[in-house]
């Protein structure tokens, strides 16, 4: 794509109004746009990048054999009134319609449909979504929003054992997901309380950051980390007693929910409650965590798997052959942005940088002198001259 | 994919307290499910078929260099005060926010933000969203739900012959997006008025179907279609003046919005107005019309580029060969659907006509001493043998 056929610009200032440096980034860089407080437009940008994400989420999920569905976002208040959970004053509510912040009012009951039998179970279904929750602090960008989008998997089970196996596949999943997406190294399994879903322990994945609202303490023996609510003198897994304090964001939150749905719904086989897991993972927050955990004073760094483009070409001194390398590279099969714009080498590198594409790449009459492109990774400092013909992105 | 891991179920008997066709057929196949009145959940041979007109469509429209964007569903209510919109009762409304329905009222002021000099223009922006409409009537299925998924495309233009050429080309995609489904044969361009939105005509794109909530006249010599709103003696087009009369289905509206948005927004450049357009594409309404259009006493019967799957694969005898040869189609590329269910043949018919799959591929005892198998076009009523080692779909 051309940087001219992009709809969004950056911008030189920080917008204003906006606290968070995860928004601050994306809304410099055109990636978002701010349509009111937690309330985000993805522009072509932000939307490669989101769509990014939820591949990855969906090829890993289907690899641990969730299937796909999409539920409606207006919810009948029977529902949540069956739960007890109509009250909650986070959901917006519209007469007798709330907006799905959560599905286990939905989800149950249509599982309920279906499965009926023994040899039905176990199911796992996931959706990828559009949530609203009416937070009273949406102060933290696309980490907290009004409106987001969010990856749901509900898992159902005959019995106990099914289900403790099936929540450590999806802690499996997820490090894979985390992986992809850069995130790995940062993201800790975190204990916390199974709070009002659970009356065990339920799971958080916390990617450490600075803007982070929550605090966990990591076990310096054996990585486990608690959360504020569950911290205790000693790690529940390794005993030891050293922690390392963080800040961090929740990526993630994966929960046995056991018979608390099933038993309103009452959902059941031979006589027994079926058995449920829920896990969360926040789509639109996962790039806002990438986007605070990977950046420097010039913008972001995407990394590899989620970056919106494999390549930023920018072309100096009006050369054509700028234009027959973009189309060469594409070709290849990469994904270039080609700033074709009339702005200055400056301007261009600059928005380079901002946008935080891994590769950047620079045709002049001085590289083409040398038969050659100037390329230079966004998290260097250093550019390298390579031959136009022996270009590939492994050997910069 | 194996109809054991599938989470739906078909259904024998039609659906209660559900009068449209589309809604009955798709739940009765375990495509959708309704929550509530025009609130239906996607399961996932739905939501395939979902995504596959998604894909179409975003094909096409990148095809004439429309770029993909995603806007909140939130809006807040000061931007429909600004074009006296806002009182709109079919708009949900929560406190300050209104749940959106269409998105001129955030594409405008979102335009205006990145396209501020004359090089900006043209630009072409689309999203794929849900939107929500408090339809007083929701007895339509999927046709006229309360949430639905739309395509909306708006573009912006400095002056009208750029406008024009667009909507132009707009058409043509449309037309193209309705070939791929199917549809083209069955979907009128059709004469409307402009309505709230503008001051001269605009236009639908009707699909005829008896269960259409519409009315179309279309000039028996040049096939223009007018709506009941603008019929008159003779076609504005070729003069004519003898018309067929027919129910149908508004897949599609476009609009010439002209500086309808822009005004009270006051997007301009150089002291002129931006002209824009508008051009909307049901998507879930699109998978309505399909089922309304194609279905015979059995059930669906899907074109082919919109299938669920190409291949509904029928097991009798449990031959160990069933297993290898569905292994063998999907190593082909082919998307198949192995019934693997312990079913008597028969059931495993009746489902496979019901779903609508174009090809239906039946292994047992006997097909195998011919090394063959039985195919059948959903469409047609006779089968016949295929040597296993020659199966292509194109010969069947």
């Amino acid at each position: 794509m051309k940087v001219s056929q992009l709809f969004s610009k950056t911008q030189k200032k920080d917008p204003k109004a906006e606290a968070s440096l995860n928004a601050k980034l994306l809304m410099k860089a055109g990636f978002i746009d701010k349509l009111g407080a937690g309330i985000y437009t993805y522009l072509p940008l932000g939307l490669k990048v989101i769509q990014k994400i939820e591949n990855i989420a969906k090829e890993e999920l289907e690899k641990i054999n969730a299937i796909e569905v999409l539920m409606p976002g207006l919810h009948p208040k029977k529902n949540w009134e069956k739960t007890g959970r109509w009250g909650i004053q986070e959901m917006f509510k519209i007469g007798n319609y709330g907006l799905g912040w959560t599905h286990e009012e939905i989800i149950t009951p249509l599982a309920k449909k279906f499965l009926n039998s023994e040899k039905d179970f176990p199911k796992y279904i996931y959706q990828i979504q559009t949530k609203y929750r009416n937070e009273k602090r949406a102060k933290s960008g696309i980490l907290r929003g009004r409106e987001f989008i969010m990856k749901d998997l509900y898992s159902f089970h005959l019995n106990e054992e099914d289900l403790n196996n099936y929540y450590k596949e999806v802690q499996k999943a997820y490090f894979k997901i985390f992986e992809r997406c850069g995130l790995k190294e940062h993201t800790y399994l975190t204990l916390a309380d199974g709070g009002a879903f659970s009356e065990e322990y339920s799971h958080e994945f916390q990617t450490i950051t600075n803007a982070g609202e929550d605090t966990i303490f990591i076990c310096k023996h054996c990585h486990l980390a608690l959360n504020k609510e569950v911290k205790q003198k000693e790690c529940p897994n390794c005993k030891n007693t050293l922690f390392q304090e963080k800040k961090a964001i929740e990526v993630a939150n994966i929960f046995k929910l056991k018979d608390k749905y099933s038993k309103p719904f009452n959902f059941k086989i031979n006589d027994q409650y079926i058995l449920m897991g829920c896990y969360g993972l926040g789509i639109s927050r996962l790039l806002g965590a990438i986007v605070e955990v990977f950046n420097d004073e010039n913008g972001i760094i995407f990394p590899t798997e989620v970056a919106p483009f494999d390549i930023y070409l920018i072309d100096i001194d009006k050369k054509k052959e700028a234009l027959s390398f973009y189309v060469a590279l594409k070709n290849k099969g990469y994904d270039v942005l080609y700033d074709d714009r009339d702005k200055t080498p400056g301007e261009k590198f600059k928005d380079a940088d901002l946008l935080g594409i891994p590769l950047r790449v620079v045709i002049s009459e001085k590289t083409l002198k040398q038969d050659s492109v100037e390329v230079k990774k966004r998290e260097e400092s250093i550019s390298k001259l390579i031959k136009k013909v022996d270009f590939k992105i492994k050997s910069c």
